[in-house]
């Protein structure tokens, strides 16, 4: 949160639109045996032979999505990325290829752009996709950042969210709630600089969580790992709008409903500590906090010697006749019903 | 630019972003063989088969490539997606899918957004596209459209910037700088309405000017055209920015000069009467008002007799050596350079 008061800035409108995107696009290139043409046409050419294509697009608006005051522009560009992998992988689908579309305000000198960049860089980089388009331009006020990946799979191995049976187990990948307290971590910090701009953070007890909101990470992993271990969940979606809203989506449309144990849900020991620290309930965190962007699915009950030592995944319910409704089982045996409390963009 | 006073206003918030998202897009009819999934899931998921596929995205951001106080939401959806399909025309490719996202202030009610959608739902009809997904959310400032568009194309059939040969023509379809100058009519209206907001104005004879500006066409029909001349371009693009801007694009991508022909370019006749009105000169706007969406391409020599009858095409140029450069010949035979002075969205 301290300014380097000498940094160089170069305005945007010294080297032109053109200019701007060959100067940003220099270092992308290209791995994917799928792009046949990337930036530097009308459109970019994919052949994805006998796979299925998978497509999904998220804008992020600065003061809505991010607060530039400490989101880093790296780690902004890094997490633009991963927020648009993540729907790729919750079709168990292997990420290819993006789109990155900038809009920005005068504000920003080159050198923004270029930290943000390199964040994308780095992910295309962790990720093995190419970045084979878009648009840059300004904007009224503030960054957007609008990103479409592209994604290839076997038809056989696609998973939509309408496939959960009324006997299926419930399973998430990684811990959930991290990234939500992450946000609560630094939304406090940010005051307390704005009182006092000389008080230097101790942030280590929070680290874990400060790196889930900033550098959240795609489950790209869990499709290879499920290949492996030759489970193919029934359904899937990831954690963006929190565990809750999510376990809804996959009930509406497969038409069951679901027990979800409290006792089950996987938590970080850090997240316990920083959620008495905050007088905040952990189980209301790990229901209900966004953009943990882990994958959330169901598998045949069958499947669940497959995958029952996995550290990576956690059995937290199953699910239901459609009937039963949607509940949480607290640790003291009650039932309550589940409602969707997670972030919703409009009611800003 | 009368409002209605009694106008229903409903707050997006009333709605949420899932139930917003549901509302809007109930319209939606999947049509293209090559779409399995749309809207509904973390990604769409399409099937091309043998063929490739092509991919463009564009954002359009309120006050930097529209004004909503000469532009009705409905135009600016159709305009918005239309802008898109023209990049994807422009690979000789077929546009088959859109998605949509969408960012707007809470100044924007529900009504306005389905004037919108309504914009959207008539040009994915008229160009019988499918809308596959997208994004809803909250801006700070305005509106915020961003578009990926897909196509589908045999590999033989792609049409790139770099193909143009020495000896090659320079062609164009329909005509120039007309959505330029309906451009400028609508500031001048605007400019009137805001000093005496009573004036009726009389548009009549700038009617073909304005629609060129608020419901510009992409010459998807240009394809099959060529297709039934049996003519395949060596280079193509559209033009959005301008001529001049999108000639000196293929020269430096095909390492090829170009001398256009003044006497050439072809204009409408309301065009000429408009730029003496304004005392500017057509030739002027013909080379460099952007946002005619026509396609500008180059053919062998050979493929002259096939296009030169045909009402939508005009030859204006033909392609030279790299070392002889890039000039316009005036109607005094003046050999000038060709400068792209084309819109530059970051230059405001």
């Amino acid at each position: 949160m301290l300014e380097d008061k000498n940094q160089q800035r170069t305005s945007l409108s010294q080297l032109g639109e053109f200019g701007l995107i060959d100067h940003l696009t220099k270092n992308f290139e290209v791995k994917q045996p799928s792009t046949l043409k990337s930036i530097g046409d009308d459109a970019a050419v994919l052949d994805f032979k006998d796979k299925k294509v998978v497509i999904s697009t998220d804008l992020l608006i600065e003061g809505v999505h991010f607060d530039l005051a400490y989101m880093p522009l790296r780690h902004l560009g890094y997490k633009a990325v991963v927020v648009n992998l993540s729907d790729i992988a919750a079709m168990n689908a292997k990420p290819t290829q993006i789109t990155v579309s900038i809009a920005v305000s005068n504000r920003f000198p080159l050198e923004a752009l270029e930290e943000l960049f390199d964040g994308i860089t780095l992910a295309s980089k962790a990720y093995n996709i190419d970045v084979i388009g878009g648009d840059t331009t300004s904007s009224q006020k503030g960054l957007i950042i609008s990103i479409t990946a592209v994604g290839e799979a076997n038809e056989s191995d696609i998973v939509y969210r309408n496939g959960a049976k009324q006997t299926d187990l419930l399973v998430v990948s990684g811990d959930l709630g991290s990234a939500y307290m992450g946000l609560q971590v630094l939304e406090r910090e940010k005051q307390v600089f704005q009182v006092n701009p000389n008080n230097q953070p101790d942030l280590d007890n929070y680290t874990y969580l400060i790196e889930r909101q900033l550098k959240p990470e795609a489950r790209t992993d869990i499709r290879e790992l499920l290949e492996k271990l030759e489970v193919k969940p029934t359904s899937m979606i990831d954690i963006s709008d929190g565990l809750s809203s999510e376990i809804i989506h996959i009930c509406k449309q497969s038409k069951v409903g679901c027990n979800l144990f409290e006792e089950k849900l996987p938590v970080d020991p850090q997240l316990i500590n920083v959620c008495e620290e905050f007088n905040i309930d952990s189980t209301t965190v790990a229901i209900n906090g966004g953009e943990d962007y882990e994958l959330l699915f169901t598998i045949a009950i069958e499947d669940y010697d497959k995958i029952k030592a996995n550290p990576n995944l956690t059995v937290i319910g199953h699910m239901t006749q459609e009937s039963e409704g949607i509940h949480l089982i607290t640790r003291a045996n009650t039932k309550i019903p589940l409602k969707a409390r997670g972030w919703n963009a409009l009611e800003e």
